[in-house]
């Protein structure tokens, strides 16, 4: 029986771990990968303290920080059910295992927004691909869509316009959003055109992506593309929890400003909660006030042995 | 007229002048002290990425961090008010400047708590200090007293057993509080004796401390200490904030899960606000989440050029 349960292992999840072994508590953080969303940013110059360093090796230093202290870190597991029977909580994973506990910190994050077009399940990893950092590399001296126009798109277009051929970044708005840092280093590009207003219909191909076909001012265009990056948003990954649990109508567990669910021993932090901005150095803070806060309730539980 | 006045650089207000600078609002970051409460942290070990730095470094850091962006940073001035005229803000500094903003971010922190004895005032920089990471060198070879029994106290008694010659430990409370790991530390150490229970109700001396009068269950005695160290929390540096916003029974600006005050254009993050744990990962989260909270008001109200 441990004392927290910590699901996920992003920024929120791995600041969670630090904080409950500096007091002690039996932990065991549990996750299907390392980093969360933060591997997928090619650049990080907004966590205070780095002034540039990628996601995936700022998760790193993460990493290595929690493997400094005494916590179970169980890697490649995704958890598909949480139940509370009596006053605990019991998760089950994937391969089957099952772990107990007296409390639990959910942070298991987001996953990306599919485009939910025709050819989009077809062509995932034949050319459809939701992750600029891990798939650029795939499409050097290709051509290429981003589809987004919010910080993800601009950095995937951002990544995209030192390998592709031609970046085309696509957005059913008529502004670009994100940082205007970045908006203005993508619009000074040569290589990327923006379409505006724009949305995508369809993904075609044969064995791989071949072209798009974009809806513009009630017109229909067909776009020759070899690679598309969905970057649209994403969904709180919260399938496997129990009932209960009070979510809002974006799919977000509520909580209030100290990481409290309405469910007794059931905390929350990061992206997958109700906190309106999705970022780092929010998700490491969240990570922590849930952790002392967990700490807290159990104290008062009296569960914590002296 | 700044479209952001944040006040205070403690990790709150500098994580904040990073992710206004990333907005490119035109931001000014005005503060007595950069670094705040921070600097006063020997070892900082639950910052996420840094796996054991100094406040001192882990301040510098970001500073550095924030001097890399476009952001005016006035050090070494207090603001003594803060006026909102119409719509927007007006505050004045200890040297006469003043400055306008059409938002605010308060990030001011926390002022060491007095203890409230006779002595204390008298003895104040002789003897009676608040912060051991600067002053504990002053003690080598001396016999001290910590007062308090959270992280603050533990902290201060780990660094002076380092030098002092006896360091006493004193607690108003049965148990300490604070990390268990610190807690097991102190209690490790040979030269540190702890008083529980126990008040301080004089701090005695000539032209220095000398002894301090302590109360336990009724009984008085007197212990020969050349240094004092108060460690006993801290207060909300709120004095010169406008009468209109609203504080806890605590003094702490009361904010909701995005920062926002109950004065419109006021936002607020760190220690100077209701959120409950005191720590630098967090205020560094809530800083974030302040501006851009305080971005997507100004740019709602249209007062950003484009």
């Amino acid at each position: 029986m441990k004392d927290v349960m910590i699901i996920g292992a992003g920024p929120a999840g791995l600041s969670a771990g630090v904080y409950c072994a500096r007091k002690m508590l039996d932990t065991l953080v549990i996750s299907g990968d390392i980093g969360g969303q933060a591997v997928l940013s090619w650049e990080v110059e907004n966590y205070l303290g780095y002034q540039l360093i990628s996601g995936v090796e700022l998760v790193e230093r993460f990493r290595d920080h929690l493997e400094n202290f005494k916590v179970e870190l169980k890697d490649g597991s995704k958890v598909t059910s949480l139940k509370k029977s009596g006053e605990f909580f019991t998760l089950t994973t994937n391969k089957g295992d099952q772990f107990s506990g007296r409390s639990v910190i959910v942070a298991s994050g987001k996953v990306p927004s599919p485009l939910g077009v025709p050819g989009e399940d077809k062509y995932r990893g034949r050319g459809v691909a939701y992750c600029a950092t891990c798939d650029a590399p795939l499409f050097r001296g290709k051509k290429v869509a981003v589809i987004g126009g919010g910080n993800a798109a601009l950095d995937a277009a951002l990544q995209l316009a030192q390998l592709a051929s031609e970046v085309n970044l696509i957005t059913g708005e008529q502004h670009l959003r994100g940082d205007e840092i970045r908006q203005n280093r993508v619009l000074a590009l040569d290589g990327v055109d923006v379409f505006y207003s724009c949305r995508v219909i369809a993904i075609n191909g044969n064995t791989f992506v071949e072209s798009i076909d974009l809806m513009h001012a009630g017109e229909e265009r067909t776009l020759p593309v070899q690679g598309v990056f969905v970057e649209i948003g994403s969904e709180p990954s919260t399938s496997f929890l129990p009932p209960q649990v009070e979510l809002n109508d974006r799919g977000e567990i509520v909580i209030d400003a100290n990481n409290e669910t309405n469910t007794p021993g059931l905390f929350a932090a990061g992206d997958v909660t109700n906190v309106s901005e999705k970022q780092i150095i929010i998700a490491a803070g969240e990570g922590a006030k849930a952790s002392l806060t967990a700490y807290n309730w159990l104290l008062k539980r009296e569960y914590l042995r002296k």
